[in-house]
C-alpha cells in the first residue's frame, strides 16, 4: 500500500512505526528516517477488508458529490422565533428534547439530569426539585434528541414544550431547523443549573425577550445566516465557541428592525442589553443553520458522509447520509482544556451538547485556523489551531465554496466528513467545546479540545460495509 | 560595522550588495552566499555620520522609552460630538482644515481642492462650484492643517466650522482629539465630491445624524476606544482599511443608548441604517483615537519617535516627538493597488490623508497580519500581509502592551518608528490605502499600498542631528 522511491536521497535506514529500532540504529552511527505511522483502520483486518471494497467506488464518491453539493447550495435563513410545542415536529406532551443521541434517565450525566429537572420546573410540572427528580426518573416523561427533531441545542441541549425557538428555514430546499435562544453565561439551564435564577431567566426569554425578536426577525424578512458564518469566519470566529463576530454582525441586522417596533422602549433595550452582553449568543443560530444545511444532505443512499456528530454527556453518537436513522455511538471522552480558577479536569463531565454539528459542517474546531483568539479560550497555540485546520482535510472530501480561512490562503474550509477517510487514516475529527461541571447545577467550568471515540466510526463503516460493500 | 564570524558554514564566498558578481561566481561553480544589503542611510556620508553620533545614546532611548510609555497608557474615549468651530481649537471664521501638511490652493490636488469647493458651498460662503473656486484660490480661505488643530481627517480630510465632529478624550493625560463622521461610500466630500447629493447628506448628517448619536454617546457615559480598537485586532481589522469590525463592536456599544432617546424612531433607525451600511464608519473614531495616544507622546525632548505621518495629496509629513512644531515633507508617492472596475494607476491622485496616523500609531499597515483579509482589498496575498507587520519591527522600539496580533503568537503591534532605524535601515512605514481619483467630484476608484518619501526621514535626521548631535 505504501510506495516510496529514491528516498530517503542520499541513502540511510527508513523506519516505518514503532520507534524504538529507529533510535537503536541512531545510537550505531546509522542515518535513520523516521516515519511517523500508524497501520490503517487501527490494523484491525475486517475494517481493512470494509475499506477496501468501499475504495474507488464511483457510485459513492458521486452520491457524496451530491451530499456536499446539496450542503452547500443550502440557504439558512432565520425567519423567526416560535413556541416549540407549536412549531418543532413530534414534540410530545411530556416530552423533553435533549443533545446527542437517545438516552435513558438512568445513564444521564449530572448536567443533563440538572437541566431536565430545571426544564420539569420551567414547565411548572412539578414544583420542587425533589419532585422534579421522581417525575424524572420514573418513566413520566419521555426523552427524544433534538436531532431527531430537527433540532440542536447546545450543552444539555433541554428544549421543554414552552420554549421559544429559532426558526431556521433552508430556502433551498425548504427544510427547517430549530434551536432555543442562548441564555447567557453564568448558571444557565444548558450547563445543567436550575436554581430561581435560571428559571426567572428562561421566563424572561419567554415572554420578554422572544416576542421582541420575533417581531424584529420577522420585520426584516429574514437574515441571511449563511452570507453572517462566512463573513465570521473572516473577522476571527470559528462559530462554535468564538461567536464575538456573529454576534455583533447579527446585532447589526437586527437592531434597524427593533428600532420603532411597538413595544416600550425600556423592554426592547433589556432585550439589547441581554444579547449585547453576552458573546456566545449567535451560537445558538450558527448551529441550526449549519444543522438546516446538514440534514438537507442526509438520507442520500451511499453517501458515506458523516450527517451527525452530537453528544449526551455520556455517549457521543454519529449519523452518516446514507445510513438512515441509525446511531453509531461511542463513550463520551474527557476535555483536554483551559479551566476557569478553582476547578480542574476532576470537576469535568465529558463531551455534551448538539454542537459539534459546526464541526460536521466544517467549521468550528475545523476553522480554528479562521479563529487564531480562541486558544485564549481552549487552550493551544497559533499553530495548533492552523494545524488543527489543516489536519481536517485528510479526512473530509470537499473544500467550502462559501467558508473561507483567511490565514489558508482563503482555502475553503474542511468539508464532508467520509467514514472512510476516518477509518482509514485514524484522524479524529477536531472538536472544541465548553466544559459542564460534572455535577447538576455548578455550570461551564472551562473550555477545551475532544476527540468523538473510536467506536463511532468503527460501528458506522461496519454498518456501511454491510449495506454498501457487495453492490457497486 | 558588519562582522561575520564562522560563516558560511561549509567555506564559500559571501557577496554582499549587488548580485552580479555572485553570478558570475556561481557560473564558475563556486559556492556563493548571496546577502541582500544596503548601505546604512543609503550611503550618504552626512546621515552616517549624524547617526553614529545619536548611536547608543541612553538619553535618547529614555526620552524615546517616556514617549512610548505616555502613547501606550493613554486611554482615548469618546466622549462627545460638538460643532467643529465650537469645540476645536484655534478655528478660525473663514478657515478650512485639510489633511497633511500645511498647503496653498496652487499646489492642491484634484481631490483636495474638490473637498475645499464642497466645503465653502456647505457652508454657503458661495453658491456655485464656480464662485466657489473663485474664493478659494483668492487668499479668502485661511488653509490649516487637522494636525495643528488635534484633528484629523481621512483623504481631503476637509473639516468646515459646522461640520459635526467626534471629541475624543485621553482620560490618562487629558488632551483632546477631533474628527469628522464617516460620511460612507460612494460620492463623498473626502475623495473630492461636491455635488448635491454630497451636501445634502453632509447637511442630514449635521441636523439628523450628529444630534441624536450626540444624545446616545453622552448617554454611555464615554465609550472606550483602546478596548474597542485591540478587539477589532482579534477580530480581522487593522483599523485603517478594514473596520467591519471595529464598525460592529460600535454598532453594539451605542445601540442600547439609541433605544429610547426622545427623537422620532424613524430618525434612530435612519441613523442606525447609515452606521450599518458602512463598515468604514469606525475610521474616523480609531483615526482620532491614536491621533489623542500619539499627540499626548510628542514634545518629548530628544524622542526620535515619529508622533505624526500624514499627507495632504501633494505632500507627505511627518512630526517627530523631540522636534517640536516642524514639518518634514518630500513628494506624496503613487498608490500601488486593486482599482475599481474601469479605473487604473492613471486615475489616480498620490497618496493622501491624514490615516496613516494609524500606522504612526502601529495599527493599519503595521497590523495586517491581524487583518488578513484586507488582502482583497488592498492587494497582496496573506504572506505579504504577515511579512509587512514583521518588517515593521525593525523600524520601531517597542511593542504593544495592549495592541496585540493574534497570528504573531499574540505579539504587541510594532509601536514607536524610530527616524535613527529608518534612516539606518532604509526601510519605509508601510501604509495602507484609499486611493482617491486624481480629478474633482469622482472619489474612490481603488486601494492600495504605499510609503512614505524617504526625504521625510532624510530631512527629520538631519534636524535631529543639528539639535541632539552634538549633545549628550
Amino acid at each position: 500500500m505504501l510506495t516510496i522511491k529514491n528516498w530517503p536521497p542520499e541513502g540511510g535506514v527508513i523506519n516505518v512505526g514503532s520507534s524504538v529500532f529507529a533510535e537503536s540504529m541512531q545510537e550505531q552511527g546509522a542515518k535513520v528516517y523516521q516515519v511517523k505511522w500508524q497501520p490503517p483502520a487501527h490494523g484491525k483486518a475486517e475494517l481493512i477488508d470494509i475499506l477496501d471494497k468501499l475504495k474507488d467506488r464511483s457510485d459513492i464518491d458521486e452520491a457524496n458529490q451530491r451530499a456536499i453539493e446539496i450542503f452547500s447550495e443550502a440557504q439558512p435563513v432565520l425567519v423567526g422565533i416560535g413556541i416549540a410545542r407549536d412549531v418543532i415536529p413530534g414534540f410530545g406532551d411530556r416530552m423533553l428534547l435533549h443533545a446527542g443521541p437517545p438516552i435513558t434517565w438512568e445513564k444521564m450525566s449530572g448536567p443533563l439530569r440538572g437541566a431536565v429537572i430545571g426544564a420539569i420546573l420551567y414547565e411548572g410540572w412539578a414544583d420542587t426539585p425533589e419532585k422534579a427528580e421522581d417525575l424524572a426518573s420514573k418513566g413520566e416523561i419521555e426523552y427524544s434528541p433534538c436531532h431527531e427533531h430537527s433540532a440542536v441545542g447546545p450543552m444539555a441541549g433541554v428544549v421543554s414544550p414552552r420554549m421559544p425557538v429559532f426558526i431556521i428555514e433552508n430556502r433551498t430546499h425548504g427544510n427547517r431547523s430549530y434551536c432555543t435562544l442562548n441564555e447567557g453565561l453564568g448558571k444557565v439551564l444548558r450547563y445543567g443549573a436550575y436554581g430561581e435564577e435560571v428559571l426567572e431567566r428562561l421566563t424572561w426569554m419567554e415572554k420578554g425577550l422572544a416576542p421582541i425578536l420575533r417581531n424584529a426577525i420577522e420585520a426584516s424578512g429574514g437574515i441571511d445566516l449563511k452570507s453572517m458564518i462566512a463573513q465570521a469566519l473572516h473577522m476571527g470566529d470559528e462559530v462554535h465557541n468564538r461567536n464575538r463576530a456573529g454576534t455583533s454582525l447579527f446585532v447589526r441586522a437586527i437592531v434597524p428592525h427593533l428600532v420603532g417596533l411597538d413595544f416600550p422602549q425600556a423592554d426592547i433595550r433589556r432585550c439589547l442589553e441581554f444579547i449585547n452582553s453576552n458573546d456566545h449568543f449567535f451560537l445558538n443560530l450558527s448551529m441550526p443553520a449549519v444543522k438546516a444545511m446538514l440534514e438537507a444532505a442526509h438520507g442520500i443512499e451511499k453517501s458515506s458522509v458523516v450527517t451527525i456528530m452530537a453528544r449526551n454527556g455520556t455517549e457521543f453518537g454519529i449519523k452518516v447520509s446514507g445510513l438512515g436513522n441509525q446511531w453509531f455511538t461511542g463513550p463520551a471522552q474527557v476535555v483536554k482544556g483551559l479551566y476557569f480558577p478553582g476547578y480542574s479536569e476532576d470537576d469535568a463531565n465529558p463531551d455534551i451538547g448538539d454542537s459539534a454539528i459546526t464541526e460536521t459542517a466544517g467549521v468550528g474546531g475545523f476553522a480554528m485556523a479562521a479563529a487564531i483568539p480562541i486558544v485564549q479560550f481552549v487552550g493551544g497555540t497559533p499553530d495548533d489551531a492552523v494545524r488543527f485546520s489543516e489536519k481536517m482535510y485528510s479526512i473530509t472530501i470537499s473544500e467550502s465554496r462559501y467558508f473561507t480561512i483567511p490565514i489558508l490562503n482563503f482555502r475553503g474550509t474542511p468539508t464532508g466528513i467520509d467514514i472512510r477517510k476516518v477509518v482509514e487514516t485514524g484522524i479524529l475529527p477536531q472538536i472544541n467545546t465548553g466544559i459542564a461541571h460534572k455535577d447538576p447545577g455548578v455550570g461551564q467550568v472551562g473550555a477545551g479540545l475532544v476527540n468523538p471515540p473510536w467506536e463511532c466510526f468503527e460501528k458506522a463503516i461496519i454498518a456501511f460495509g454491510k449495506k454498501y460493500a457487495n453492490e457497486s
